[in-house]
Formats: structure tokens, C-alpha cells, sequence
């Protein structure tokens, strides 16, 4: 008696150091192996590999080391897991984003044209590139005045991380690579051009990373307003957007031969790393939020309610699954903020006592934090470190600590820390509410899911049950549930990430008693928040004008 | 040919922890030689000497603690001054206050009673004894309800820490000692009994600790609304107040001997430490406030102006020096608060810095802070760590900071922390002047001159000049001026300060454009003071309350 072998699907998720391959049953998601390959040139923000410097705030990668992930951590992965290329039914990939190159019209990035290996303006700019912001500025300002109606889309603002800010920089400053690039292309995009041979675009970067709205870019009236060769800048973007989850094509021989995988395996339209995960959480009901908590949050809901949200970074029509709208909301500043409190506030003696005891500086506060009754520490602080994405817009506001002492320790400040960034997602979730968009369950995912205090907090301070999405290769893993759904394993993304995703229902659930002193606190929370925030006082504008100036 | 040897006279420092005997000449001031006694017992704060345990906010001391100064530190600052016991013309004592005990009408304190060494009620209150609050907040209602006139000449505040609020709480848990006690009295005055075997009583704490004003004690209504059998207390305090500056009497035989000072050598009257210390300083004309410097800060400065000044501490007639209204004022945390940066927010790398470079934290911090430009962290805290005495009178306010970034470092927070006491004596100053008390003449004393940063900051923050005291024993310099005038070498005590006190002037000035830039932080501060200090937002008292409770 033999038993056949099952069918698998391959998620890749391409971050922004690595590529992590996964290999899963494609009935149930069960993890059968993994590789990672560690981008050689990782990223590029000092110098060209030909010695080029690089001006402050640039973030770029090389496109063969995303090649490299296919050719080497593929095969590994498929190794790993026991897997013969022909029970891989399905492949599919995630990016992060927005991270967008120019290409030519087949696809060959510009900075692998010879004689452009020396102009950075020809290669892709990283997610976290952050020198369009003049361009942004301009983007949004243009916007208000001419009443573009995508604007609310986006919580009224068009960030420099994004396509159309990254393209205006190579226009206004490289003017030859923004004519020789037929193509602006998200690397999310590219990379299934590379496996498949043709250009396929996604709705999901076109809408949160494109401004695609209603059917279509921003028009050429107000793109010319920008500046007067911007006018035709969407011919570089034009081609029909595919449904997440549908098949954009077979492997070429090419990819067959990198991966080791058969010509002609199905080949998934392309996604972005978080909206993926959603699928791995099994988070992808109408009201369902997923948090991916790292050194920011992340926020993804799908609703079938339009509203715009305040601060919002994002609503797109079957941006997350087709048929929904999909929401996207963030935290600046989370997990960095924490390893800004170790870096700052953790004095010699608890460092010596942590490294006493084999403990991170982030344990050893957490369980001296852990302990303390609700408000026992009489601090209270805004999470603004690196500004306010969702709900303010508004990066130049700053953190505060109010009501310290001469008896406040590291761990007091460690826990009011943790506390204001739960006291940020309540805000959030309340501005969802109070538009009209429901929000019935909540998930977390990501890297700080380790921190059982935290997660409690979260959940005391919510009000309501945290599910955890348990799988630590959450992208992948939800990039394997859109290869299996586009190789017709599962009839759509709903029923796959049900069949496939790994979610731990209420994991935590609020305590009555502290839920209830977290709502006195979270009262004076929003009270801080809407007087710093919202105009009752522009001090920390002041501050940073002023500190800008020195 | 024979050199004349000069007239001396002794000043005696009673601190917290130990008594600093100072000899002096007493024509210019030149220091001598000095010896120090620490108290064998400290601050009795856990448990009596017989081992009764004291209940928690307790610190008392013990009378033999003080004789002994007298027995082994004047004698060896004689033979360290190399000065013989002929030369000295006379003596002078200052002491920390309100340091107040109950005696016998001969002046035995009553913990030296046979019977009385178990019972903690029998024994000096230290100024820092905080456990009488219920009864200082008793003594303000009241005061409150039936109008008391002299509640204003204490910014309407009567602390815990002096004589009225300690002599109800022994009345009210140990009625049989304050029944015994014939008299209330501070050791400032108590020193001097000793000394000459006469009670005496100085117009420096009764006014400031005693609520002495215009001639009188409270009356015996208001005292009967505290307690029925409180309504004769000023019966233990009442005496006539002499003059500061004058002669108390002569040494008594006893006293010599201890003192290894001739018999009948003139002793002055009793005064407090912070108080004599603007005699060193020459700060004793109208509008010259001395600001002494250490964990916290007390300010004293005469006029000739009554006013009410918000928040001050109190304002008493020949308080400080006869003929003129003494004014004092106080910081609550200032060096305290550095000590909190200090202890929270310097992390392993820079204590491993500090000690490879011999350098304290506090040194590390301030080279690290010193550099940059005004504005340049983008930081602003609020000072009130201990809550604020002046000019607020809020000892539930707490501390804050606003404008964190992740790119905020340890020496920022200490940078601003610094700023913020500054603009703290900023403020004050400013209520002196609104209130129609010119300040003409700025001078620091105490542990904080020694960091020139802070100094700078403090002329720059102010945009005046900062004078010095540059003696480190201010205060037994100060009463050492004090026995000069009592031995009648200087004719008064402006005459005696300006011949021997130790003022440097215009040690800082301000420099003009870190001037300018201040004056715009410094209107932040005072919109951030008004908001949580003065009602905008009621925050820090609910966090506190909340603390409280848990």
C-alpha cells in the first residue's frame, strides 16, 4: 500500500533583508519546510556596488538578489520539506511595498541596461526610501487644491514611500532614466513577470501604492500639474490589474531551471507581504482586523462598507480579497519605540542583571513591568516617537511622558510605553467604529506576539479577545494560500485561508477589572491626544521647527 | 616686632547628616580651619536607639548627636585653624529647619527624661519628618474657613514640616508628651539654650516655620479649631524674639568646656542654615536673591516691598536680616531630579564610558549635553518630579517630557532637565517682579556650582548675569558673619556680610543669542505650567489619584 504523496504550494516572501521560502500542504497549510536566503547586497542606502554615494535618505536594492532567493532558497526549501517538483501544484509571492523599479518594456530593470550602473536613479527604490518627500508634499498639496477625490482614500495623504512621489524624484532629478523606463513597476509585480515571462500588475499595490481608484490612476491634468512631463506618467503603469488569488501565468523554463520547480506550475498574481498575512490569519471577514505588530503596526481589515476613515492609510476596492474593501491603517512607531526605551532607560545595573540571568533587556523589563497593578506607575504617554500615521496623519508630532516622579523606574516607563501603543490601536479601532466600519474580531501577528505581557495588555486594554495568528512565517504561509487558490485547490482566498490559515482563537481575553482601569486611562489618553494632536497645543511642532533649525 | 593675632570668630553648621564648625577672621572672612562631626545616628528614621520601630515617613534625631559638634569638631577646628581661644571674639550657630523638639521648662529634651526613651514623640522632628500631612492639611482648612490673615504671608500653604502641624500630630498621638512639654522649640533656638544657658528665641524660624507674623502666634480660636486642647499651645513658643545677629548671651562654664572656648564668649542668636548663607553670599540687600543649589532648590531674598508673592514660601519682618522683609521661595526638585535622570536613563554603555574616563554620570551626561545648540534635542520637560512648591503649590503635580523621538538620547533628557529648573527659577522670579518685588541681583550657591553647563545654562535661561558664593561652607561662613556682628566687630550684619562674605560676581553672563532662543522655549515652558499647573488639564492629579488607589 502506498500513499500518495500530497499536493504542496510554495510561498515566497520577499522582506527587506531576505527572502523566506515556504513549502505547505496545500489542503490543510501545514508547514513541511523552509529555506531563507539573505539578500547579498541587503539594502543599498550608502553607496552603489560600483562605489556611486548615495545622498541621505536613499534605500535601494539590486534586483538579482530577489533572483537569487528563486535560484537558492527555493530548491532548499523544497529539500527541507521532502518534496519532489512534481507534487508542487502552485507557487506564489509576496513583496514589500511599495518598492518599485523602472524597467523597459520587457521587463529588464534600467540598472542592469549598460551604462546605467552608475545612475541610482535606475534602480529599485526600497520600501523605506525616504527622499521624495518634497515630491509628496507637492503630490498633496496639488491634490487639495484641485479636490482630487482619491485623496480621502487615503486618509488625505500621499506618502514618499509611494509610486507617484518615487517616480516624480526620478523625473525632477534623473530626467534620462525617467524617459528610458517604459515601465514603473512594483517589485511585488516584477518578480512574476520574472517567473512567468509577462507583466502582470495586482490590485493590491496599484490601489494602496498607485492611487488606482474607481478604475483608473489620477488623470493627466493634475499630473501635469506636478510637473509638465508627468503629464503621461501612467502610460508607464497601464496594464489591466489581475484578481489576488488568480493565476497570472506558468513558470518559464528559465524560473523552472532557478526554482527546480516544472515549467509551466501555476504562478500567482503578486501581493504585498501584510495583506498576504491576512489570509495566513484566516482574518479575511468583513470586520475581522489582523494587526501585524513589529517595529510599527500595520492594519488590515476587509469591510463591505466604503467609508473614509480618518488616517487611514489606505481603502481599495478587492485590495485584500475580491469583493471587499480593504482597509489599511497603521502605528508608526511600536516595536521601536520599546527598543527605544532599552536603548535609553535601561540603566547599567539592569543590564548586568539581565545579562546575569540570560535574559534581553526587553524581558528582563517586561517581567518587572508584568507585575504591577493598573496604573500603579502614575504615568501616562503618547506613542508619537516617529510621529502618528493613523488617526493624525501627522509625522512630526513627538512622544511624551507625563507624570513621572522621582520614584519612576525603567520598567514604569517601559509599561506606559507598551500601554500607549495599545491606547494608539483602541484609537484606531475606534475611529473605524465611529466611521461606520465595523470592527467585530481582532488578530496580531508579527514579531512582538512573543511578549505575553503585551499581548495582554492589548487585550485588557481593547476590551475585547486577541487572536493570534500562531505561524511565525506568516507572509509566506499566505502567499502558499493564493498559490493554492491559483492552482484551483481551493475555489477562492475565503475558503483556502479557512482551510489553510492558522489562527488561535482568544488567545488572550480582557480581565474585567483591569479592562475597566484601563478605560480611566485610556480617557486620559485620548484627552492628551486630542490636545497635542488636534490643535489644543502645537508645542511639538514648535519643538521640532525649532530643533530643525539648530 | 610681634604680629597682633587676629580676632576669629567660630561658625557652627548643624546639617542633616553632621555639624561643620568653621573658624574664620573675623575682619574679612578668611577661612581658618574647619572639622567636621558626623552624627553617630544619623536620621533616626527606622527605629529608635532602644529599637522601637518608627511608623513609615518618621525621621527624627538625637540631642546628644548635636552637644557632640560641639565636643569634638570646635576644638579641632580651633587646632586646624591654629587660632587659641582668646582670639575668639565669638560664636554663631545655624541649623537645618523646621527641626523642632519638646523640652522641659529648662530646656531638657524630653526623650532624655528617664521613662521618655521608648516613646518616638519624645524626640526631635528633622525637617524632613513628613508624617504629620493630616494635620498641615487640617491647619490650612481651618485657616481657610476663619480667613486667617497670615495664610497669604505663606503663599497659603502651611507645610507638614513645620512647628504648628508637628506639635498637633505629637498632641494627637501622644497627648501625655505634649502635655509634659513645656516648650516647643526649634534646635536652632535649643542649640543656643545650651550654649548660654538661656532660652532664646530668633525671628528666622518663628516667622518662616513658626507662623509668627506681626508680632504674634495665631490666636486661641483658630488653634481651638484644630484640636480643643491645642488652643494654648503658643504658650511652649512664646518668648521674645531677638534680632539676628545679636548676642544670645555668653557661654556657660559647661559649654566652654565642651567647646575648649572661653567662658562668657559671646554666642548669637539662633538662626537656620539656608537663611545665614545670604550673609556669605552678600546677598542681604533688597532684591538680591540667592538661590542655594542642591537636590532642591530654596531661594531668599530681602526687600523692602510686602507683597504677596504666589507660591512663595514666606515672607517674614527681619527674617533674614533686620529692618527688611525676608522673602523665600523654593524648587522642590532640582539636583533630585538630575539624580533621577542619572539613575533611569543612563545605560550600560555609558557607565562603562564614565568609568573608563574616571568621570561621574553626571559628568558624562553634561559633556555629552554641553555641546549642542539651544533647541537642538527638541525636548521640554516640566520640572515637578517632587511636585512644585514655587510658585504652584501643588506637591501632586509630577514631571513630563515632550518631544521624544526615537532619535532622543540619554544626555537630551538630562539637557532638558537641566533647562527645565532653569525656567523653574525663571518663573519665580518673574511672580517676585509681578507681584512688585524687584530682583536686581542673581547668586547661587551650594553642590550645583560646580557644573559650569548648568550654570551657563541657568545666566542664559534667566538672560542675566549669575554671581557665586564661592565658599564651600556658605553656611558656617554665614553664622560666623552672624557672631561677628553679636561680638560687635562689624556694626550690623549688611556691614559684617559685605566685610566677609565671598561673593563672585557676573561669574556667568548670558549669551545673547542662546538668550534669544531660551526666551522662545521658555514661553513653551510657561504655556505647558499653566496648562497642567493651573487647571487646563487636570491630568497629573488624576494619574496620582489613580497611583494612589492601586
Amino acid at each position: 500500500m502506498t500513499t500518495v504523496p500530497p499536493a504542496v504550494t510554495v510561498g515566497i516572501d520577499f522582506g527587506t533583508l531576505s527572502g523566506r521560502v515556504l513549502v505547505v500542504d496545500a489542503a490543510d497549510g501545514r508547514e513541511l519546510g523552509s529555506a531563507v536566503h539573505a539578500y547579498p547586497h541587503g539594502v543599498v542606502d550608502r553607496a552603489l556596488p560600483d562605489g556611486t554615494e548615495l545622498p541621505q535618505d536613499w534605500a535601494l536594492q539590486i534586483p538579482q538578489d530577489w533572483r537569487d532567493v528563486l535560484r537558492f532558497a527555493v530548491p532548499r526549501a523544497l529539500q527541507a520539506a521532502g518534496v519532489r517538483a512534481d507534487q508542487v501544484v502552485g507557487l506564489a509571492t509576496d513583496f514589500t511595498a511599495c518598492t518599485v523599479l523602472p524597467a523597459t518594456a520587457e521587463g529588464v530593470p534600467l540598472c542592469e541596461l549598460p551604462g546605467y550602473a552608475d545612475r541610482p536613479h535606475a534602480y529599485p527604490k526600497l520600501w523605506r526610501h525616504h527622499a521624495a518627500q518634497p515630491e509628496a508634499d507637492l503630490i498633496v498639496r496639488r491634490a487639495q487644491e484641485s479636490g482630487q477625490r482619491w485623496l480621502g482614500r487615503y486618509g488625505g495623504r500621499i506618502s514618499s514611500e509611494w509610486q507617484f512621489a518615487k517616480a516624480l524624484q526620478v523625473l525632477r532629478e534623473d530626467p534620462a532614466v525617467y524617459q528610458t523606463a517604459d515601465r514603473w513597476i512594483e517589485a511585488a509585480d516584477w518578480i512574476v513577470w520574472q517567473l512567468t515571462g509577462e507583466e502582470n500588475r495586482n490590485p493590491c499595490t496599484a490601489g494602496y501604492k498607485g492611487i488606482h481608484q474607481d478604475g483608473g490612476y489620477p488623470d493627466a491634468e493634475y499630473l501635469a500639474s506636478l510637473h509638465p512631463d508627468f503629464a503621461d506618467f501612467t502610460a508607464k503603469l497601464a496594464h489591466p490589474l489581475s484578481q489576488l488569488g488568480a493565476p497570472a501565468g506558468g513558470l518559464t523554463a528559465a524560473a523552472a531551471e532557478w526554482t527546480g520547480l516544472r515549467a509551466g506550475t501555476v504562478v500567482a498574481v503578486g501581493n504585498v507581504d501584510a495583506h498576504v498575512t491576512s489570509a495566513a490569519a484566516r482574518a479575511l471577514d468583513p470586520g475581522h482586523m489582523l494587526a501585524i505588530m513589529g517595529t510599527s503596526t500595520c492594519h488590515i481589515m476587509n469591510s463591505d462598507v466604503l467609508a473614509e476613515v480618518p488616517g487611514m492609510c489606505g481603502v481599495v476596492r478587492d485590495g485584500v480579497v475580491p469583493g471587499l474593501w480593504g482597509y489599511e491603517a497603521g502605528q508608526s512607531g511600536v516595536g521601536d519605540i520599546f527598543a527605544w526605551a532599552v536603548r535609553t532607560a535601561t540603566p547599567h545595573a539592569y543590564a548586568a542583571e539581565a545579562r546575569r540571568r540570560g535574559l534581553s533587556a526587553h524581558e528582563l523589563l517586561t517581567e518587572k513591568a508584568a507585575g504591577q497593578p493598573v496604573g500603579g506607575h502614575g504615568l501616562l504617554a503618547l506613542d508619537w516617537h516617529s510621529g502618528n500615521r493613523s488617526v493624525l496623519v501627522d509625522h512630526h508630532l513627538s512622544g511624551l511622558i507625563v507624570g513621572l516622579t522621582l520614584d519612576t523606574r525603567p520598567e514604569d516607563i517601559y509599561r506606559a510605553l507598551v500601554e500607549a501603543t495599545a491606547y494608539g490601536t483602541r484609537t484606531i479601532i475606534e475611529a473605524f467604529e465611529e466611521a461606520g466600519v465595523p470592527v467585530t474580531e481582532f488578530t496580531a501577528a508579527g514579531g512582538l506576539l512573543k511578549n505575553d505581557f503585551l499581548m495582554q495588555t492589548y487585550s485588557d486594554v481593547l476590551g475585547r479577545p486577541v487572536n493570534l495568528l500562531v505561524s511565525e512565517q506568516g507572509p509566506a504561509l499566505g502567499a502558499a494560500i493564493h498559490a493554492a487558490v491559483a492552482a484551483g485547490v481551493h475555489p477562492d482566498l475565503r475558503a483556502a485561508s479557512a482551510a489553510m490559515g492558522r489562527l488561535q482563537p482568544r488567545a488572550y481575553t480582557p480581565d474585567p477589572a483591569r479592562a475597566a482601569a484601563y478605560d480611566l486611562l485610556y480617557a486620559e489618553y485620548r484627552l492628551l491626544h486630542d490636545h497635542f494632536g488636534r490643535g489644543g497645543s502645537d508645542v511639538m511642532h514648535r519643538l521640532r521647527a525649532l530643533r530643525d533649525q539648530t
